[in-house]
Parts: structure tokens; sequence; C-alpha cells
């Protein structure tokens, strides 16, 4: 069932686990405020598009979404399950040992999956359980916990060891904790997934776990245009990743546009990035980043922009007592 | 009994509760490891030199030598309790509401004193309390405590309440973590103790400090030249900020010490500074910073050696999961 074009979209690099993921995905915060139909056919455009590989979390609320627009594409015969690689994320409340199958359990549910290729913790912090409140807070203050992110880890190994997940991994940690965790753990991550563009180049991580083969995931590689306000961090500068100079020139110069001059920039460095898009010209545009190469002059110029920027400031996290810690 | 260079040396700054603290003090951490008659001795040198502000902490354990100094300096009729300001420090271990006036309490009875002039919460994470260890651990973990420092500051607040100290404030506490204490709080933070040098410039952290009348005090402002070999970062640059041409250059141009152009770096600016040494000559050196004055030109020479560079790197609460947040 596959157009030769395909195989191009879901070119995979392998991760340290032995299991392969497709360098391209499609990415799905923020896509809850859609009307439902919207996501499903989102996620139905990006199949048909080719892609294969698909990115969500269990504090997205989307995943039911998502899970009808595979079972939808499954019964159509267009995709199997063992051709998508899913990726679905623990959420902060559910750290302690005894919630975190219960985590998995609902995204596979709402998925209707069995399984999913990979499954990262969030975030390194933990939050209260507090019936269903995915930011329990009182008086206006988020609530944590103090499980820490090892031990949490030891419960991701056992989710591995039972096969319902294939891989794992983990998402916002800095540095020194993937550091930390990679001292201390059996079964190194396989992935992390962190913002990165070219206004966030974090080379020290990049580098880092270059050294210790872990697979770089690239979330808001357009610096999130469409980050709700909220999330805006007040600067005045407005940080239009799309339009900056640099990358539009480099754009024209290749005939590309700018998001996949930004695309290409991750894939060519071997980092997997996972675009979010709802218009299916954008989601098949953002798939046309593999006939071409950026110069080492681009690319350089590129990662000439950073400026330590960062599109996504978790504005309920923020008031957790450890934030930043991404 | 005072000379009069000493109200020069004991030149105070009012802080955002009224109370006034003398600009120079004597910083004492890692003093603990010299013979406690030298501690004892440089405490006393110190206030022979006219010094009316001593720096130390719970975790220190050097509080009884520093009680001893003033007990005698009192007795000589060289100091009244009232001419001096004693500054201690709460104890990640000690954050529970229980616990809070404990930790105070030690260092009151040690220090032989019935209140301190500023107590502040050593830093924004918490220990699980065992026993006295310092640094609480298991299988090499630090154990955490999921204590908000939100809540710790409501017992720093009752301490204030009830007199047993005269102000309080935090240390170690990055910008995010402080605005949002600020946010929160009922009495603000006199006083933020943190690194601070021209290898350490922190602007965003002065100037916030400043716009909200909170006082800083700068330790380590040399660069913690006598750091013990395990807080070193492993860096192949030695960071010998005393060896910095621009700053010895500075101190030849003007007949001082780099160590008193360190000094004056910050008194000039209205933060408060906390030299440690035990030698007499340097502790006399020290108070030296208050007949120069540093032009525009030298102070911009200073703040544009700025590297971000930490001479403070905490090994044992580096296995903190959510170090670092200093």
């Amino acid at each position: 069932m596959y157009f030769m074009e395909d195989t191009q979209v879901a070119r995979t690099i392998q991760l340290n686990d032995g299991a392969r993921m497709p360098v391209l995905g499609l990415g799905t915060w923020k896509s809850s405020h859609l009307p439902r139909t919207s996501l499903q056919g989102a996620v139905e455009a990006a199949i048909a598009a080719g892609y294969r590989h698909i990115d969500t979390a269990y504090c997205y609320c989307n995943e039911v979404d998502i899970g009808k627009a595979l079972r939808s594409k499954m019964q159509q015969g267009i995709i199997r399950r063992e051709d998508m690689f899913i990726v679905s994320k623990l959420w902060c409340t559910h750290h302690a040992p005894e919630d975190i199958p219960v985590c998995l359990n609902k995204s596979l549910k709402d998925l209707q999956l069995d399984y999913l290729d990979l499954y990262l913790m969030h975030f390194p912090v933990g939050l209260k359980k507090m019936g269903d409140e995915l930011y329990p807070k009182k008086d206006g203050r988020i609530l944590t916990s103090d499980i820490d992110y090892v031990d949490v880890w030891k419960g991701m190994e056992a989710l591995k060891a039972s096969g319902k997940v294939k891989s794992i991994g983990v998402s916002n940690f800095n540095i020194l904790q993937l550091e930390r965790l990679l001292t201390m753990c059996t079964v190194p991550p396989a992935v992390i997934q962190v913002e990165l563009h070219p206004y966030m180049v974090q080379t020290d991580l990049v580098e880092y776990c270059k050294s210790k083969n872990i697979t770089l995931t690239a979330y808001s590689p357009f610096g999130s245009p469409a980050r709700p306000p909220e999330l805006s961090t007040g600067d005045t500068d407005p940080h239009k990743l799309l339009e900056d100079p640099v990358v539009t020139e480099i754009a024209r110069k290749h005939r590309k546009s700018p998001a996949q001059v930004l695309l290409r920039y991750h894939v060519q460095q071997g980092i997997v990035v996972i675009p979010k898009s709802d218009k299916p010209h954008r989601i098949l545009e953002n798939t046309k980043i593999f006939n071409f190469n950026l110069t080492e002059e681009d690319m350089a110029a590129l990662r000439g922009l950073d400026r330590g920027w960062k599109a996504c400031v978790f504005e309920d996290i923020k008031s957790h007592p450890y934030y930043p810690f991404v």
C-alpha cells in the first residue's frame, strides 16, 4: 500500500535499543483546541502524506481523536499497526509506581492500541495526584510530589519489560538531569524530546546526546508560532523564526519554504522533528525535506541565530517551585 | 569603644524592613576545616578590624566557634550585642513547620545569642530529615522533601514575628523562584544572598532586586579561590579572578589590591559583600575599600568579564533532582 514517496517521508533512524524511529513525525500539541474532527482529519491527512510517526501525550487530551484516525486508516488498509510509530507521554501526576501503568493504559485505550512505540516521561517534576486534575493546584499554587525521576524511570523500565511500550525516553530534562539519570538507570533513555530550533540551539545537550547515543526529538521547530498567548513570554521581540531574514534567505536560495529549511536543519543532523499543523497543504509541505541539502555555511548561519530563546514557557508549571528545570 | 575607622568599616545600608545592615561582613563558609581556635581567632581579628557583620549557617558547623569569639569580644567590652549584625541560615533538612524553629534555636544556642539580625532560607530545595544528616542520602542519592519554599517562608515570617530574628531573606534562589516568592509572601525577603563577582554578574537578578528593594549579598566575591577541590567544576580554565589582567590593572591604577577592587565593585553598587579570610592581614586589607572610587569605565570593564561562571557548584546537592536551581 506504500507509495514510493512515503518511504522517503518515513525515513527512520535507529535508536540505541535497536528500534527504528521515523525522523519526521506529526506533532499534535495544541491541536486540542481544534474541532475534534479537525485533529482526526489532520492525522488522516498526515498518514495520507506519508507520515508514519505521530506524537501525542496524556496531557494533550487528544488521544481519542488520534485513535479514531489510526483506526480509520487501518480499516481502509492504508496502514498496518506495525507501519506506525506512535509516541505518547507519562504525565507528571502519574509518577507513583502504581499510577504509571494507569496513565499508559488510558493512552492505549484512547488510542485504541495495545502497545506504544515510544513512551516518554513528560517532565522531570512530579505533581500530586488529585482526581483527574492535570495541574493540581491549591490557592493558585501547583501541588508537587517529591518522587524522584530516577524512581519514575524504574517504572518506565518495567513498562518496556512488559512489552506495552517498545522504547522509553524522557522530555524536558536538562543536561544535568539527563546525566544523573544515565548514571543511575538500568535501561538508558532511547530518546529525549526538547525544544530545539535556531533560536534555541542547545549545543551542549545535542553534543552530549550524540556522545551517549541518545536520539533527540526537536519540538517547536518553527518557534511555536501558534502557541497560545498565555505561553508567550511577553517579550517585545516577537521572535518570528519563520520570518527571520537568515532563514528566508536560505529558503530562497534553495527554492524551499522557511518551514522546510527549519525542518531540514534537524533531520540533516540526525535529529527527529515533529512539526504540528492541521492544514493539509502544510502537512504535505513539511514532508518535502528529503530532496535538498543545507550547506555547512547554511547550517552555521542558522546555528548563529542562537539566542537561548524558548517559545514554550509552561505557564501552569511555571508556578512549580523548581521551574525552570528545562 | 569605637575607633573612627570602625564606623567606616561598619557602614550600613537600610533594608526594606527598616533594619540597617553593614555592607561588609566576614564570610565563614569553609572555615570549618581550620583548627577551631583559628576560626575564633579570625572572627576576633575581624571584630578588632572593625567588622560588625558575621555570616554563618547551620550547615557550616562552626557556630560554636563564632559564638565564643562574640562572647569573648563582648566580655572585653569591645562590642555590645546591638553593635553586631549576625546572619545565619536555615538548613534544607529543616523545612517542615515544626523543624524551622529547631534549626534556629540550635544556631542561637551555639552562637550564644538570643536573636539573629538576619535569617536566610539557605536553598529553595528541601531535604528529608534523617537524624542529624546534613545531606541525607540513600544509595548515593540525596533524599528530597516536597515542601514548597513558599510554605517554608511562612515559617520564616513566623520567626520574624516572634522577634527571634529581626530580618528574613533567602539564598541561592533564581530570579523566577524569587519572583514567585514575592507574589505569594506576606513579608517580602529583605535580603537575597547569591554568588556574585565579575565572572558571574547576574545583571537580571541585580536589576530585579533593585526594582523590588531587596538587598543583595554577594558571596564568593573573589571566585572562591580556596574552595575545596570537590567543588571545582573541573574546568581546564582555572578562573583565577584575583589574577585576571583587567582586575589587576584596575588595582594597579588605584594602588589597591585586586581583592579590594573586587570588594569595592559590590559596595559601590549598594551590594553587601562577605569575603572570607582567616588571615588577620587579609581581614584588615579587605576593610580598606571605602576610601576610593571605581570609575564608570572600571565598572564597565569589570562587568565585561562576565562569563556566567559559578565557583560554587554544590557537589552534594548536585545529586538533587532539581539541580541546578541556583
